[in-house]
């Protein structure tokens, strides 16, 4: 995300409590109201779960987001008609406080930073740590679902899921080569897959424990 | 593997039993004579296999070919200095019956044929039936090396093993883009790089079980 600083941000975020519940913990374990729920970690400006909102109306969307600055540009370009999606401002790191176990169906990873150094590996969102986190707020029959532009990225997160008791299911190298009816393209998808860029794609879901 | 037809096949291989084991059942258990045992599964005219015997010494190499008529031309470049390379003219869904459980310590599986087709599925080497296989004979701490120009195959595979049983390590979708100081080209490998086509490569290794 480029990240302007917006001055006024946590403003936009507090004056819509409805989209943005000013203590997500308190919601722990109700997100779901009756229907399956679906999270995007690190939704950027929410275009994607904008438009998954609008699109699956029985689905309960919510968008977990660190900057407030990029968060609240998500909050403004919602329209205010969709009673089914909701933004966290919070640290992907801090997922368990505000989902119980097992209450996630889907999770998006979307073109969450490479952070491409080794040094700094244990930042991205599928290092082993936050792979364990997801697989406690997943239900059993719960996924992850990636895409990524960055083919560094993709190759460390196929070996960490599948090292971390996820298997891996449509794995895809080039998402646009024939791209899926339903898929979704985010912000960066855009961005990326105008310079001609490949998309990688993949979906993890949790190995049976035993 | 271009599939000349060599009439004079079976009596190259029969000339060579030291090479090729006549009854290679009987040997099963065997393999080692104290040192590692590492097996190239489809290993065409063996190239590859002459090179790593001559390479490491202290390694005992062993090929399965089912085509006489590949395995053939493999025994004639063979130039019968090494003491730790042979050939298995056989199918690899047999085996079990050339190997006991745990034996192999490595297992290459060099661009080994697609099988584009779904209703061919079952014959490509990293089709489950095989993936429970190799699992028999390799050892607890064994691995697969697998090389491919074929991505179709490719993620075919990584999902493969990701979903039955095996961990994957060192992937990377363009080997010679910083092609390690110990890789050993195989004949199909030299032709595709000409080409200027990339070369996927992944370890597999079996996950611990519970
Ligand atoms: C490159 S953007 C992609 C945005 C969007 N998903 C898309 O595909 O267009 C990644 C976003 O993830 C957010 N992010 C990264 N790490 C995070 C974390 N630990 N917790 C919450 N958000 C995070 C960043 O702030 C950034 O907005
Ligand atoms: C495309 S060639 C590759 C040869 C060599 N590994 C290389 O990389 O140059 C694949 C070889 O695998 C052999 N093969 C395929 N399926 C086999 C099976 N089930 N058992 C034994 N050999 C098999 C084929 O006969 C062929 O010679």
């Amino acid at each position: 995300m480029r990240l302007r600083k917006r001055s006024d941000a946590l403003d936009v975020l507090r004056a819509q409590p409805e989209l943005v519940p000013q203590q997500p913990e308190t919601t722990c374990g109700q997100w779901s109201k009756g229907s399956p729920l679906h999270v995007e970690l690190g939704t950027g400006k929410g275009q994607f779960l904008n438009q998954l909102a609008e699109k699956y109306p029985s689905i309960q969307f919510v968008g977990m987001e660190k900057y407030e600055s990029v968060l609240a540009t998500a909050v403004e370009r919602n329209d205010g008609h969709e009673q089914n999606l909701r933004f966290i401002h919070g640290d992907v790191a801090h997922v368990e406080d505000y989902f119980s176990e097992g209450e996630i169906d889907r999770i998006y990873l979307n073109f969450t930073d490479p952070w491409p150094k080794k040094k700094h590996a244990k930042r991205r969102l599928t290092f082993p740590t936050f792979l364990y986190l997801y697989k406690r707020v997943l239900s059993p029959t719960g996924d992850i679902h990636l895409k990524t532009d960055n083919e560094d990225f993709f190759t460390y997160s196929l070996m960490s899921f599948s090292q971390h008791g996820y298997h891996l299911r449509n794995l895809t190298f080039n998402l646009h080569e024939n791209e899926p009816e339903d898929n979704v393209r985010t912000e960066y998808e855009q961005k990326f897959a105008a310079r001609g860029q490949r998309i990688f794609r993949v979906e993890a879901y949790p190995a049976n424990e035993c």
